[in-house]
């Protein structure tokens, strides 16, 4: 079991990831409970299974653990219903940390979040010039809310 | 993966687990949405995850996965609710099958129910006289339902 810490950030410069090798994931949900998700993912050959309590803050446990992809997959196409979401994540290490650029595709395209992994909650971190507005804890983009209101869905306002 | 195909059954006689030596099962649930439930179960020093899939006449899909006991504890006292079940579970082999007798403790307590793992749905078995009435498929015995409406508040009719 771990804890993870994460701030998620809106980009003001897409261009950032034209530089960089990114790796694309597959993704459903088998419960949307905001006191519990349970995520299949696949990530090229591995499946992997993610359970998330609820963010307080922007903390919340999380246990993780590798699966066969077949089950993933299986799982994704059987279990997850209609909102698997798929995108694309570059990683830009910074420092000892590490930012994470999920550009999403389907019915997510035009969405693209850099998250970043923090030791501990008031853990300094440096903001660059291509990060965009702040969206830490709002629940809109949590990755199981667009997997059943994908961005596409949004009303303009 | 594996297809589970399973029958359920009553108790006419609980004295036939008496001399049976029995395992105590804890255990709850990340999601109930039907379509996919998530166990969470702790048996002896073992954890594991089980994702089940719909109920279709006798059959499911079944994912199971050894978690480590810590994570079991934590994801049970954490992220499954009030709902959590405990059990005893016997089993009592018949040529080459086996019956699962789950005798239910706390807000279950009274609940006895014998269950049988069939290779195929039309899979012959002997109904020993214990058996009481069958329940495969009456959604109120599912442990999952048990989990949020357990066998002390079912009402008397």
């Amino acid at each position: 079991m771990a804890q993870e810490i994460e701030r998620k950030f809106l980009i003001r410069d897409p261009g950032i990831v034209d530089s960089l090798a990114g790796e694309r994931l597959t993704q459903g949900y088998l419960s949307h409970d905001k006191n519990a998700t349970v995520r299949v993912r696949i990530a090229g050959n591995s499946g992997w299974l993610t359970i998330k309590g609820k963010t307080v803050g922007a903390t919340r446990s999380e246990f993780e653990y590798p699966v066969p992809q077949e089950d993933a997959r299986q799982m994704l196409d059987e279990l997850c219903g209609a909102g698997v979401i798929d995108k694309t994540r570059y990683r830009l290490p910074q420092g000892e940390l590490c930012w994470e650029i999920d550009v999403f595709h389907g019915d997510n395209d035009g969405l693209i979040v850099a998250e970043i992994e923090l030791p501990s909650e008031d853990s300094p971190f440096d903001k660059p010039d291509w990060l965009g507005e702040e969206v830490t804890g709002d629940a809109r983009y949590y990755n199981s809310a667009l997997s059943s209101t994908p961005f596409n869905q949004w009303a303009d306002d």
